[in-house]
């Protein structure tokens, strides 16, 4: 496994409050606590690993990033990242801190995927992208991987979309490992591509959405994780901002561990469709930890109580 | 071992940007992580477990009131709890939710002891001290047994210092188990008591300290604790409340981990005399995770970017 020592293997939570306030049995892989603060650091690294070019570009609103700035950093690889130019403060500090050159782009104007095209035809760059690349699917599967070991038989797991790439790679070990596994997806209500995209059976393309989910803000699935996602991805639920925030509020306040919007959205649909999961062992990966203080103001800000969590 | 499968064996956590920020090789025990939220529990269940007497008593500023209540709880002793009425809230909620009767009292005008002494003979109730109790004190020290047999040979252990329960309990064990250790209490600046006796020989009364440190807001040093401190404790290092929010901060923007004031002057203390801990394999405990929203509020405002981390 060419992530062992490299990436942490990171601890699975579980809370009894959590169990008594929802009916599942919940098991929380805290991939918050990953090296560069997200899951991201899986694909990026099994990737980099593999490539020969010593010169590499990505794209990323934030968490892929800094997982390739860090990994290319402890390969000895030159990276450059294109980032929106909206994208969390501390995820540009931190992808900039591991060494690596940042380009920035309009997310509501530029054709990102053109602008890499570019640059890695220009300079001669290999092109490690987010989601589509086999090998950064293997690499994100690590997490649902570490997360069976240590819980054994589950009922569902539950594992946030955007390109598709964690899920795709999830759902594949999974299955695997637990044929009978229920592996589910959650999108922001507002960033649905993927139920969307599931339900028409061919690759939805929506409008820009805005949701508080900063790394679920994909418009489209991949090319190659969608087919993936049509085979081996059970259901897609969605939730709202406002479940995600109270969702990180919980896990800040009753947990003590920081999850960033977009990494709160699969305890977020175990809350907002709890009836679903009633006596079930549920896996939740909490993806990330990487957000912007403001952020963590207005989850601290809404709501309060344990009634409150459930929808 | 008492706690075995009752109390959580919580994670030790490293980070690669806290060892390359002070110089030193840091593991932090992560009690925030622990059942009710602090290591408290460790010494309250260890406690009941061998009280004979079914009605206990136990006076706490917080996280004692919220293990002995849930220790209370799971060994169907009825507990009744007596608490400044100025604690924290979510403390508060956490000790009634667990099902203990709770006593208010005035922190600055009456006397907590002769409150507990009156309860405790009107209705046969077992009085749980807080610290000055041996079976406390050899529960807390479990957090240190763990954080060694995780980290193996250690230069320093920082432990916070109130009435002296835990880093009793700590510096036992942990001497026994690495003679060479050195055990350093850290105590709010404001509430330095275990420093000023350790400098008289005698235990000294301070007047009442204001500190964000809630937990730590003890007048005078245990009975019994005091002379296991005076033989066994190396040092005493104080810190400020500005460094206490810095090292919350810290905690939860870099390591996606919420602790409580009480609970991060560890760390505070190893920012602010950083220069003592150069090359050092370093332990530090992170006592607990039970704060309110609004002291959240004031550490996330509070500096910011990785510099102003150290003094």
């Amino acid at each position: 496994m060419r992530l062992h020592g490299v990436a942490h293997r990171t601890p699975v939570l579980s809370s009894r409050l959590l169990d008594s306030l929802t009916g599942a049995k919940v098991f929380l892989k805290a991939e918050c606590f990953q090296r560069a603060g997200a899951f991201k650091f899986r694909g990026a690294y099994n990737a980099l690993s593999q490539e020969t070019s010593k010169k590499i570009v990505a794209a990323s609103s934030g968490n892929h990033a800094q997982a390739v700035a860090l990994a290319a950093h402890l390969l000895g690889i030159d990276a450059k990242v294109i980032m929106p130019s909206d994208a969390p403060s501390p995820k540009k500090a931190a992808t900039l801190g591991y060494g690596a050159t940042i380009v920035e782009f309009d997310r509501h104007q530029d054709d990102r995927e053109a602008l890499q095209a570019r640059i890695a035809d220009a300079e001669g760059r290999a092109v490690i992208h987010a989601y589509d690349d086999f090998r950064v699917m293997a690499g994100q599967g690590t997490a649902a991987m570490e997360l069976i070991e240590e819980t054994g038989e589950l009922d569902v797991l539950l594992v946030p979309v955007s390109g598709g790439g964690l899920i795709s790679g999830c759902a594949t070990i999974a299955k695997e490992l637990l044929p009978d596994l229920k592996v589910v997806g959650v999108e922001p209500a507002e960033a649905n591509d993927t139920q969307r995209s599931l339900a028409s059976g061919v690759r939805e393309t929506i409008a820009m959405p805005s949701t508080i989910a900063d790394g679920l803000m994909v418009r489209t699935p991949g090319t190659l994780t969608f087919p993936i996602v049509q085979q081996l991805v059970d259901e897609i639920l969605t939730v709202s901002d406002g479940d995600i925030l109270l969702a990180m509020r919980f896990l800040l306040e009753r947990q003590k561990v920081l999850v960033e919007p977009s990494g709160a959205v699969g305890l977020a649909a175990l809350f907002r469709h709890h009836h679903q999961f009633q006596g079930r062992r549920t896996g939740i990966v909490l993806t990330g930890g990487n957000v912007d203080m403001e952020v963590i103001h207005r989850a601290i800000s809404i709501g309060t109580g344990s009634e409150t969590f459930l929808s």
